[in-house]
C-alpha cells in the first residue's frame, strides 16, 4: 500500500510504502508449514533517496519463485540440508523478479527489471545492489515469470542435472521424478533435446497426460496408482536406467537402484518425499549396495555452485524458448498473501508446473 | 597331489595331477557361506603339452586372494551387485598368483610367476594365457602375497578410492571404515601419504592399536564399543568429513552422512555389513537427503573399470613398498582346504589385514 508521495523531477513519486512481508513465527519440524509458522505483517518502508544507503536499490517485487527448498529452511533443524535455517521473526527470502523504484547505484535506474536469489518475500524492499543477479530486457519477448521458471532456479537445476551431472547423450534412458514440477518439466524436455528416451513419474493422470502431450515425454506414469514401483520401472525401462534426476527420494530411489545400468548417473536435485519428516522417522533406502556393482554415481547439487555456468545456460535456454523448443507451465498465485497456500501446493499431488506469486502487476 | 610323471628335456616332469578345487554346491541367500554351500572336490588334470590347447598355460596356484566380494557371488540373487553369480557346480574363481608349469604361449615359460584375476580356487589349472594380467619378477624384493595385498585388488581399490575418486589433498579429513581390512589398511596409509588427517573404524581394540601404531592412522575407534556412531564421529571429526571410503554401509554410512562437509566424496568400495542379508531385510539409510545440501558425491566402483590406471598404480605402490612407506598385514591360511574358513573370517571382527591362502609353497 502506498502511503505517501514525494515530488522529484516534477513527477509525483511515492516516498513511503506499507509493505506486507512474510516472516517465520515458528519452526515446523514436521508436516507442511501453515500460518501457525508463517505470519504476514505490514511494515512501513521509506523510499526517499535520503533513507536508501549507498550501493542499494529500492525494489517493488513483481514475481516471487515458490520452490520446495524453502520448506527445508523452516524446520529449525540444521541436519545437513540446503541453506541455513531462516531465523525466527525474520522475513523469508526467495528468488524473484522486481522493478527498481529508486537506485543509489549508477548501474541501475528506476524502472529496471532485476533478478535476485534472495529477495524478501515482501511487496517492497531495499537491498544492496550487489545481490542483484542481472537486469532483464523486458523487450526480449520472454514473459517475466519465465525468468523464475525455465530461466530461473528450476530451469538451471534441470540443466545442471541433465547436462552437467547427468551427461545426457543420444540413446540414454532417462527417468525424471516429480516430472511435472518446476524442475521436472524442463529436465524432461532438455533430455529429449539431447536425444534421450525420457520417462516421468508424477502424481495424477492429468499430469501424466500433460507430460506426454505437452512436454514430449516418451511415457509417464502416476505413482499414486502404482503399488509396486519396482514392477513399474521394469515395464518402463526394459533396458535399465542411465540417468535418474532425483527429486523425490525414499521408495522411488530404492526402486530406481534396482534398475540402474552400469555407470548410471543420479544427480540429486532434491527429495521432496523427505522434507516433511524428521530424518530418523523416514523410511530408509535399503539397496544402496547396488551402486557398487553398477558403479553408479549419486551426486547432490545446489545450483549456487554452478553459477560460473549460468551465462552458458541462459544463452542455451533463451535459444530454446525463442525457438519454441521448450515450454513451461506456470501456476500464478495472486498477491503476497498467497505465499502459504502456494508453498503448501508444492507438496500436493495436484500441483503442476512452476509455482510463482505475482506480487505486483508489471506495468 | 601329483599322480604321474612325464619325461621332457631330460627332466622328470609331472603330467597328471589330482587337483583339489572348490565349487559352489548351493547358493547362500543369507548368512556366511559354509560347507553346506561350498564343496571341495578332487579332479585329475592332465599337464601333458598335447592336452593343453594353444594359447593356454598350465599353472600351479601359489596364493589365492580371499576378498569380501566373493561372497556376493554366492547369493543366487542378481540384485545389482558386483560380478555375476557363480554357477552351481562350477569352480569358484579368485585373484591369485601362480607358477607356470607348461606353456603353449611363447610369451610365457615354465617357472614364470603370473597374476590372474580369475584363477580357479584350485591347486592347479589350465587357463587361456590371455587372462593373465602380467608376469611378476620374483627378484624385485617384494614377497609374493603382497601382489594380492598392496599390489593386488585391495591395494588397487584403496588407490582408486583415495586418489582417483576421493581426490585426497593435504588437510582433507578422511574416514576409513573396515580400516584394518585388506583395503582399509592400505587406504589409510595412502591418505596419510597425501597429507590427510585419517581416522579409522574397526572391530576390536587390538585392531585400533594396529591402525595407530603400525599404519599411522591419526586415530581410530572400535565400532563394537560405540553405541552412538553419530556421537563418535562428532568427537573424531570436529571439522567434518571430506572423504569417506565406504566399505561397510548401513548405520555407519548413515552416521557419516550427518558429518559430511560440502563437496564430500564417498567412494563406495563395498558394504560388508550388507552382504549376508537379503536387501529387503536390511536397515535402510534414512538421511540421504543430506547429500543434496552438502553436494556430496557417492560413487560405486569396481577396480576392473580402472585397469587403464593399473600401471600407474603399480609404479607408485611398488615405490612406496620399496621405500618402506607402506606396509601390509597379511593373514595366510595354509592349503586349499582352508578356503571356507578364510572366507568366513572376513565377516568376523577378529579378522585383520589381507586374507590369502597359500595353496602351494613357492619354490
Amino acid at each position: 500500500m502506498i502511503c505517501g508521495v514525494w515530488r522529484r523531477k516534477g513527477k509525483m513519486a511515492v516516498n513511503v510504502v506499507e509493505s506486507k512481508e512474510w516472516y517465520l513465527a515458528g519452526y515446523a519440524a514436521e508436516g507442511v508449514p501453515t500460518t501457525d509458522h508463517l505470519t504476514l505483517r505490514s511494515v512501513p518502508l521509506s523510499l526517499s533517496l535520503d533513507s536508501i544507503p549507498d550501493a542499494h536499490v529500492a525494489v517493488q517485487l513483481l514475481f516471487i519463485s515458490v520452490d520446495p527448498y524453502l520448506r527445508t529452511r523452516m524446520s529449525g533443524q540444521e541436519d545437513g540440508l540446503y541453506f541455513p535455517q531462516f531465523s525466527l521473526n525474520q522475513v523469508i527470502t526467495a528468488f524473484g523478479v522486481g522493478r527498481v523504484m529508486r537506485s543509489k547505484d549508477e548501474k541501475y535506474s528506476e524502472g529496471d527489471i532485476v533478478l535476485n536469489a534472495f529477495f524478501p518475500v515482501a511487496e517492497y524492499c531495499v537491498v544492496p545492489s550487489s545481490v542483484l543477479i542481472r537486469k532483464i530486457d523486458p523487450e526480449a519477448g520472454i514473459r517475466l515469470p519465465e525468468y523464475l521458471s525455465c530461466l530461473g532456479v528450476p530451469g538451471f537445476a534441470a540443466w545442471v542435472g541433465i547436462e552437467v551431472l547427468g551427461e545426457a547423450k543420444p540413446g540414454s534412458n532417462a527417468f525424471i521424478s516429480a516430472a511435472a514440477g518446476g524442475v521436472g518439466m524442463v529436465a524432461g524436455q532438455l533430455a529429449k533435446l539431447k536425444g534421450c528416451r525420457v520417462i516421468g513419474s508424477t502424481g495424477s493422470d492429468a499430469k501424466v497426460r500433460l507430460l506426454k502431450e505437452e512436454f514430449g515425454y516418451d511415457d509417464a506414469f502416476n505413482y499414486n496408482k502404482e503399488t509396486d514401483f519396482d514392477a513399474a520401472l521394469s515395464k518402463y525401462f526394459p533396458n535399465g536406467i542411465d540417468i535418474y534426476l532425483e527429486n523425490v527420494g525414499g521408495k522411488m530411489l530404492e526402486a530406481v537402484l534396482n534398475h540402474v545400468n552400469p555407470h548410471a548417473r543420479i544427480p540429486v536435485c532434491g527429495m521432496i518425499s523427505q522434507y516433511n519428516q524428521i530424518w530418523t522417522e523416514r523410511e530408509g533406502v535399503r539397496n544402496l549396495l547396488n551402486i557398487v556393482g553398477k558403479e553408479a554415481r549419486m551426486e547432490g547439487f545446489l545450483v549456487g555452485s554452478y553459477l560460473d555456468r549460468f551465462a552458458d545456460f541462459t544463452v542455451e535456454m533463451e535459444g530454446y524458448l525463442k525457438q519454441g523448443k521448450i515450454s513451461s507451465k506456470i501456476k500464478i498465485y495472486e498477491g503476497i498473501q498467497s505465499f502459504v497456500e502456494s508453498l503448501g501446493s508444492l507438496f500436493s499431488s495436484s500441483n503442476f508446473g512452476k509455482v510463482v506469486i505475482e506480487v505486483n502487476k508489471p506495468r
